[in-house]
């Protein structure tokens, strides 16, 4: 009898700690020092769980160390240093292969957010990205000349994917090197990707031309009739916006096309933020997958927090939904550090679960963080 | 006074939550997720501690990733496929460079695995590993050849554990090319080191000739008396059987043989187990060192646990085994995730402790649990 | 109110037991298996976390590793076996490549170490390590041809740092090689660093010709008008000599040398000792930063502890000097193993803080370690 006393006790105590415990952290996960900390161990549980698709210099391991560069640049906490500077070595700075696949370079925006940081002589080798953007850019091939086998891959960046995997590349090259003409190229394969992939009345992206209506019955529809958009395709684009503008010149040319991008996509995703703070995988028909997805929330909540953070946004409209959004990918981290709900590789609405994840995914809930901990300035 | 009390309370509380936790565990420890969740730990631990005797695709290694890829086969859970094609990747696909060793081709398992179960292209390179067993098949070396000085090595598997390095990568590698002339290759060299090294009373294998009795004075012996068979040793044999027969055609001419040869050894192990459920590392002298080891109990687990859910074993006959065994290889996983009990590299009895690990030590507790997890269907 | 008892109860409890906690600590935390148990947990999260300033072969690795294969060699556990042993793989047993620089061989004492201790054929591959010490001895260049252009840099160990980074892995190699000649052209370098650097009067070296006063008014000074002397700097000779005594043959012609200068600098800084335990980063204005630092002290802590072993310190005057420097040497390692309060890359004393941390300061910690847990014998 004493010893089940104690027992209630003890549960008993333990609950309401519990209690305490939770109330507190509902109030302190704005904290700059709370933000960094659920960073510091999404990114440690992410290096001791090295993942690729085909390389570690392919566009999951890159879309992942873009995430650890903002990281760093918003804390400047060493463990981020270390990272990024470990992986470029041991990748000797090489992008991936294949030179007309915006995906190949991805990983080197980490390599250039390197070399401008840090300007360590001998240290990193910005040749390789060099080589490939060059050829990128300018050599004739497959999709940019539309002699691609599938019809749907007519243009450089045919999917809207791409839109994060070279653009933000491209243009903090061309930050790097003083060199606008970069820009003035990116431009042309970015407009190409606009006109055909972006529905202007959904201000959203087609994930590629397989998800644009033709009016047709063999379009393309969710099980509630609406267009397929997916989830984390436009948090690529509107990810990869945010990025291009924070280093864009401000007097650069077409930059107001990026800014009314930004804005109008913005102003959608808004729209479409679930009651829980996150975003579903399918952004027209939330229902399917009746679960929050971390990638592409992680995603918008990076954008959106940084629209605030630099006078882009109405703070009194977004504030609200970015802190939502903030407090519920948090719940989406495991206590080991991991970030679940990840959907996996993919090209459109999947679902994802509470042990899914991957280093994207990672990545975007770094972005999100590097945004989120600025808030509060 | 006060604090007195409450000290008696706190360490009263701890004992009785301890106790009630022990209880459950005891109840859930052959829970699906209970088993998936240790073979994570013990992955996690281990691919934080990186080991090897000379070289990252040795045959200490091989005989881990082999484990890996087994709870990979048995969970899909992506953890271990992210293990699994890391360290592959880092390998570049390499074997080890002895043609005529079998230690140094192990590795290739996982390779093949990998290969079997993504077939992404461009991804496994698949050369090494053909060129290393055409070599180590088909040409002439000092072991085959019986021409090397030491006279114990008159066979190319002159040791019993390399029958887990081998034979079944050349099984695998011939169901993945559909080539079943690797089986027959496979099957005279294997039949070479059964001739030589099963002890046909004893059902068991020597570890290599210096154990085999001559009826000289000279013979090794146990310090009861009896013949040295070590439990690794054998726990190489058995569970290379239960890998072998797993992947070999069911109308395979030489089969039949395979199947006699692992029941009359899971017969005789059976009979070995001590009574906490783990095998020591004398199988005929467990009094030497008094304690369970965790590599041969691992693979005895595993292979029995194999043959129960392959309708080789009698169920009602074996299960307890198993069930008693697996008790007792978590009791040797530290909190930390860590597989202690191992004896180190070796190749006869020695003594294990607590704190002694091996990365094969952590392939064999995977191996067991792979199969352990399938108990409950 | 139940509920509000309850909370003051469990509060009370925790600092009760805390307390205890904080007791027990204080009571063991010399035990060897304790001190052991430190060290493994810094080890794995300096893993966990790879650093480097430019490369895996520099010299902040190769303090780490030096402090690795100290801690090897006084505990024998695997756990720094493997890591010694993954590092020197990976690194394919190069130096840096700056053959001229004594920074660039630091990481060749671990390699050293494997040799001599597993003296596995085939697997360590001293030729790189060779070559470099070779070309840095024998070969002229512009520091000891005096032709560089800084005029401080007219000798080859210009910086007191490089008496820890080249002469213990000289002196490594004499011993291993049993070739003597090492050792006498390494004393005509030390001599020369020991003539230009060392203040006979303070009896600490200066960092660099840039902190020795010449009378003039431009001399660098503390803000309390005294010397600038770098704890960290000072550690490294001093960790140094004790590294290098403990490898050079007891008749060697120019021991003695050491063994004085050992002695006169170990009773220095005893002197310097701060109340707190630790050393601050300037030995003689520790008021600037007011905080110990873990890098310098790790090394004192070392080779205090190390002259007690060896006999060459009174046993009753230093030994309450290096309990009181351990027991605050763990206060500034976390929960998670890492080992905080370390300065950064610098060349003169610099602030830390509780979460500045740097590979080198974990090897400081794991060389006082090491020869900490021998204390007890």
């Amino acid at each position: 009898m004493v010893i089940k006393s104690i027992i209630k006790l003890v549960t008993l105590a333990a609950v309401v700690s519990f209690s305490v415990c939770e109330n507190a952290m509902a109030q302190n996960v704005f904290d700059k020092s709370k933000v960094e900390a659920s960073m510091v161990k999404a990114l440690e549980w992410q290096e001791a769980h090295p993942i690729m698709a085909i390389a570690p210099t392919d566009w999951t391991v890159g879309a992942y160390y873009t995430g650890v560069a903002r990281a760093h640049a918003a804390t400047k906490n060493q463990i981020f240093e270390a990272a990024l500077k470990n992986q470029g070595y041991n990748n000797n700075w090489q992008t991936y292969k294949r030179l007309y696949h915006a995906d190949d370079v991805a990983i080197s925006y980490s390599y250039i957010y390197l070399d401008m940081t840090f300007k360590r002589k001998d240290f990193v080798n910005l040749k390789p990205t060099q080589d490939f953007l060059k050829a990128h850019i300018l050599e004739p091939n497959k999709w940019s000349d539309g002699t691609a086998k599938n019809k749907d891959e007519n243009i450089l960046w045919w999917w809207c994917d791409a839109l994060f995997m070279a653009p933000p590349v491209i243009n903090l090259y061309a930050k790097h090197t003083k060199d606008e003409s970069y820009l003035d190229v990116m431009h042309k394969f970015y407009m190409d990707a606009y006109n055909k992939l972006y529905d202007k009345e959904e201000h959203l992206f087609a994930r590629d031309g397989r998800f644009i209506w033709t009016g047709s019955d063999k379009d393309m529809k969710e099980p509630n009739g609406k267009k397929v958009f997916w989830s984390r395709g436009n948090g690529w684009v509107l990810s990869g916006l945010a990025l291009i503008l924070t280093d864009m010149p401000e007097n650069y040319k077409n930059r107001p096309f990026y800014v009314n991008l930004y804005k109008e996509m913005a102003g959608r995703i808004l729209e479409l933020q679930t009651k829980s703070g996150l975003w579903h995988t399918s952004l027209l028909c939330p229902e399917t997958y009746n679960h929050g997805e971390v990638s592409g929330s992680g995603f918008y909540t990076y954008a959106l927090a940084w629209g605030i953070n630099n006078g882009m946004l109405d703070k009194a409209k977004y504030l609200p939904a970015v802190k939502k959004a903030w407090v519920a990918l948090t719940k989406c981290q495991h206590k080991n550090g991991m970030i679940g709900w990840v959907q996996n590789i993919g090209a459109f609405p999947e679902p994802a679960s509470e042990g899914s994840w991957q280093n994207f995914g990672t990545g975007a809930y770094l972005l999100a963080g590097s945004e989120v901990l600025k808030l509060q300035k």
